[in-house]
């Protein structure tokens, strides 16, 4: 079985810290640079968050524990997050091929 | 002032039919036809929903019912929808402006 | 058909002024203020959220667009909010009803 | 330190099976079930979802997955959740707070 065969978990994370000021994208990088670490996951960031690919959701919750974390570490003191999941298992895809299914 | 100049709401909407099988992109297909034609809002689909970006939120309110209604058309008979919205007044911007402020 | 007999949007709003500190209560207060001023939906407020029942997505939309002006009023100058909409229309119900159905 | 006293993450998960029927009471009792097992979260169920409380997020991923595997085998095969976390280090509070705060 290659890669393009294998069920994956996509999912979309999107951050707020509370209390940061208006201007975010400071908190909004250090939070990808720790997702970008996750070797296992594919990220596409989008206007309003980053959706990630992974097979497991374990996979997914890792690295958005290690972003959440990251951006308390930047100085934030209270962080409100938002994780969408879309996770089916009577069909192989890839995050691209839910964009050019409706396209 | 130019468009570049105003202020914009930016959203993004995710949309699930319940009870229509797991493979959906038929639905999302309608659900981003009726998007299409608020020629007041400018539209960016990735894997988890769709972004719009319009002037104000009641033209971002009104793209939403109009793609929620197609949906029931098209024959769903429950359908589950989340819009995020995101609006700034102190900063004019456009939603490619959130992507690159953090790449 | 009596009032229990109407079909039901049920929707859930989350709202976070950002750039205001991290204790929102006060911005919270204001925008369910404005939300009971919507004669016409009925709500019930928890940790995350304040779940809205009405008899169509548009009294839903005007109350939480009523909501998140306030907060602008109130002082902020972004805020972020989200909308989880449930729209069914295969079976009268109303918002108590979800919650004894899993109980 | 008493438990009133230590830092408590807040989320709400609110899920759906896709393809599986409009009504979804069945499911949603079966992922309740598995969360109830998590010893150390405190739950609330309300019309959109169920609010979490727990010492930590890991606690509440944990959970999360649990609930989230067995709507699989409960004979789903596609899940969409939504997990909204708020994550406050600079006040101690519990789920009841949240609530009384702006009543």
């Amino acid at each position: 079985m290659n890669h393009q065969d294998e069920y994956r978990v996509i999912a979309e994370f999107s951050m707020h810290p509370l209390g940061e000021g208006t201007s975010l994208s400071r908190y909004v990088r250090s939070a990808l640079d720790e997702l970008r670490k996750a070797k296992s996951v594919r990220l596409s960031v989008n206007p309003m968050g980053t959706v990630i690919e992974a097979k497991s959701l374990q996979e997914i919750f890792a690295a958005v524990q290690a972003a959440h974390e990251r951006v308390f570490k930047e100085g934030a003191s209270r962080v409100a997050f938002t994780l969408a999941v879309d996770d089916r298992r009577d069909k192989r895809r890839r995050m691209e091929g839910k964009v050019s299914a409706v396209s």
